[in-house]
């Protein structure tokens, strides 16, 4: 049993509290937000204390882990006050958008050493896994091509845009992670292409809302990866796996397996998942079971501070890209 | 928030302990089954205290509601004390084998204003339930035909078949019951055809292990069932329903949406749920919603005593079709 | 090569004949219709000459072949003239509605040895012919039980309802003989339900629009058909053989293999073919494949006189279910 | 009726001259080939006459149209002969593998007034079509992004690789026009990730194997390619566009619409086509009634020269942008 403490009950982070309060082997017992109003939601759904101040959680020696879901900004500082205070860390993704600051925070978590692990929750996709883990297990013999489609419904809010750090570090980081983990090798190259297509929000503060992007390996496998801030179809998440013997892929879901035929309609389905919070409610429960199962074994978490830094490193060579209208060989020394 | 009874704690009882355990308005008090180990196993899962006899959860005021998944033929008197006890009562099907016992026990009932409900979860299968609302809802036109595919992965053992009381009274009470929630008209003729076409321990004990069936409604209505007590594939369970408008089918399940191709396999999908314990894992937890919530607000619950009474009068009328190379006219009187 | 004489030029006279006339190994020789506009449509787009009657098809020593796609009660008298000039004979279906005319063609076919093949078209179609294979290869184990499902998209008018000899006769006539392909064992018991639901021509004719039909081998093997004689969404032709070791289906088809997502729509693929034409347009053509291939080698035609008769024999009996109300036990004698 | 001659008697030659011979609007006159016995083959199979040299051919007033499948060094040579014997001229792609050969033939072009439709089949495709259909009528919005999956079944011999100019000028080509066609704007950036990760014999020769493109037009609008010379799991050919208002895209085929289901597989389909003869056989017959089409009413062909020198500026490009490690801009002048 974990005793957690989570900081930040935004959309995410109150997701998080439900997904502890109900874990068996979770005990959700503090909640931080500087919000009190989101904190105090949080509290009476789930009998979590309400936090006045991070300190009052990291000096509670009754809390073992804690959950990062505040803003980007705060992420790296949480970090280092969590790990001083010897708590194992679930960090939301992106650690920051700055490298700088990544590293700053990698050079300081050498001093301790707890368990942190980031959170890159599509791994943990059963129909996803199935993939990386065919590419991996020689299912489909050895991997040469992987493809990443990620669409999401709809673009964000200006609000969202102006601290949410360009496209490629918000959302494509994401796809850049799930391509490290089928490809199970470092990217060596990086190019992009990348436009703003139809968001007028974005158009005004120069942000994109399409890309694609090309990786290969020092090996020669290649990666492809395509995004679109809006789908109408809703959250399109699918994930293609090429190997000397075959092919896998991981295809949208529905809620249900009814399909439907009338004079206007052959083999309908279902619509996808709206966002997120519905597409992965599996991936997100088994991630603290992993990141749980971590701590109490002593195993290093699966998707290590590192699978942050370098997600965040391809992302920012796929900008350098977008701007020299180069291939990008990337260094992540 | 309903105080439960679990009467039987074997391969259902024990799912049902679980799902109670967890369920955010339930709280499982005592388990009670005949085999103390059983009841044991649960207790220790659950934190639900161990009943030694019926009498004592019957008579503890706390409790709200029973769960009732002992052995078929205690069924009937269960839910006659449970009744006497003034509590709610969620039967597993069927009621009972014999129409008589199941005439008595309402009769019984008259005397007491409990809520019951017939443990037909198929009912709150979100994929089948869209097949009825769309029947029900002019989604699909005027309703004009029902067909259901019902498989079991593999034959029961000899002990399960003696005790059954009949396949079409064990395992297609489950397709009389979902015939009728889509008909929503009563069936007034029943034909059939079965045999004993694969299961050598069937044809010792002279039980079918094949039916098909065909029903119609006074209206005019078809229903077709067909039946296996195996498939290699796994739990085969479809639902279709054709009206003046459309056709909607509920098509099987899997545990992913991956897809495989190589040089033997085009399209192959993960397999099907084993049986119904994984396939119907959603349909379960909706049934005790329901039923939490009818006894909660004082509404009916939507699966009647009445219901478990018409599929097992159905189930007799089909052994009569066999018997008699007739199509039989049923009566519910 | 041989020269074919088509009998017959309404709407599957026509496509019969283009199917002719593009034929490697046919040429369209001659083309006879009561109506003369039709027989010169024909004429006109393939080559053929047009004949005044019958006889001088008859006579004329070049022709090898007549393809009969005359209205049905012409069948039996067009076969046997054909025979008595030494002509190979397909003749589409149904031989005769009446099983007396049908006895009686047939006896006087035994004083001739002219190879003769009854239009059961979908016996060739490429996906239900697999789902034969499958069953009688072992691919599927032993074959248990077979499902037809079998939907036209709209109801015929008056006239075709007056002279097509009822449903069973007309439209579920194709769906035994698709029975007896799979099952590859005689049926031995017929039981039915069947009403109509939607129609009002056939209500006001006292015809069925829908139909639901149990049958069973001696050897125990199952085998439902449903048919509708409209359906919104187009030609629906379904087929499904269970064995002892696994499930083979045949889904529906669609011209293309586009997919649709939008706002409203998942995964619509297009529309079903319109009807029989457009469904079985290879079938039709390996139909006449196989029926070239028989005459020219001498074997037997792979869709006999005898199942052409048998099929009738098990709409007469499904008749019989519905006026009776018991299942009926078929004599082919 | 068109008169046909057709250049090269091999492998597609061969499908050519069978498609013209049951055309109804064509007749084909005449089949040369370097190789006599490949055209003797086609002159037994087709009723036409067997040229001995092009000369014969050219100077037949009786041809109206010449096929040109024969080996791409001749082709230029053969359209100009062609252009100046006043014939139509249907040619396979590619036009050369050098640009400077194609622009030479454009200028030579410039004097005559033949039409002349290079041999892009994919535009053919019935599924595909319906796919740049939606992206050009508004049915998917405004086109945003095109993904262009297109993968042989295995790698040609080494001496295919010897002539055939690169992957990307002769495999890719196909794709850099089917992205034309779809995108329905010039494309302006060029960008592109390939490497040898499977076949000794391209390792041997310095050939490429694997290779991914991303593209962009002018207005921004993206599309992706995904090559590989081999996909045990037969001839993988999808087409996918997304737009403001949907998403389309065009599935591979199988040649029945049989599913399978046992111990072992779920859904198992027919396997995928085995290569383009198999997959595009719609579209090569759609393709010669188009260009009869073109030629009898005057029309400009539905693909044009330009068509044909643009997909290979565009594989120069790709290539380009793989030597330079440079995203290319494209210069169409």
């Amino acid at each position: 049993m974990l005793n957690f403490a989570l900081f930040g009950a935004g959309r995410i982070g109150k997701m998080h509290a439900r997904n502890l309060a109900s874990h068996p082997k979770a005990k959700l017992r503090w909640v931080y937000d500087i919000n009190p109003e989101a904190s105090q939601a949080v509290g009476q759904e789930t009998e979590a204390q309400i936090a006045q101040d991070v300190e009052t959680i990291l000096s509670d020696a009754q809390v073992n882990a804690v959950l990062i879901a505040t803003s980007t900004d705060t992420h790296a500082d949480l970090i280092v006050q969590s790990a001083k205070a010897g708590k194992a860390i679930l960090c939301e993704k992106p650690i920051d958008l700055s490298i700088e600051r990544v590293d700053w925070c990698r050079d300081q978590l050498q001093s301790y050493s707890v368990p942190i692990q980031i959170g890159f929750n599509r791994r943990f996709d059963p129909s996803h896994r199935k993939v990386a883990q065919a590419a991996q297990s020689g299912e489909i013999g050895e991997l040469e091509q992987v493809i990443i489609s990620s669409r999401d419904p709809s673009p964000p809010p200006k609000e969202y845009y102006l601290v949410a750090g360009g496209m490629l570090r918000d959302m494509t980081i994401h796809d850049f992670d799930l391509a490290r983990f089928v490809l199970n090798e470092e990217v060596t190259k990086v190019t992009a292409l990348a436009g703003t297509l139809f968001d007028p929000v974005a158009q005004e503060i120069d942000e994109l809302d399409s890309a694609m992007i090309l990786m290969q390996t020092a090996r020669g496998k290649l990666c492809h990866i395509n995004n679109s801030r809006h789908a109408t179809y809703g959250y399109d998440q699918r994930l293609e796996a090429h190997g000397s013997q075959g092919m896998i892929r991981s295809e949208n879901q529905q809620a249900t397996t009814v399909e439907r035929f009338n004079a206007n309609e052959t083999y309908r389905r279902d619509p996808l998942p709206e966002f997120f919070i519905e597409r992965y409610t599996q991936a997100y429960l088994d991630q603290i079971d992993s990141f749980i199962e971590a701590v109490e074994s002593g195993n290093p978490p699966s998707v290590t501070y590192e699978d942050g830094r370098r997600a965040l490193i391809l992302a920012n060579a796929a900008y350098q890209s977008l701007e020299s209208g180069k291939t990008i060989t990337v260094s992540y020394a």
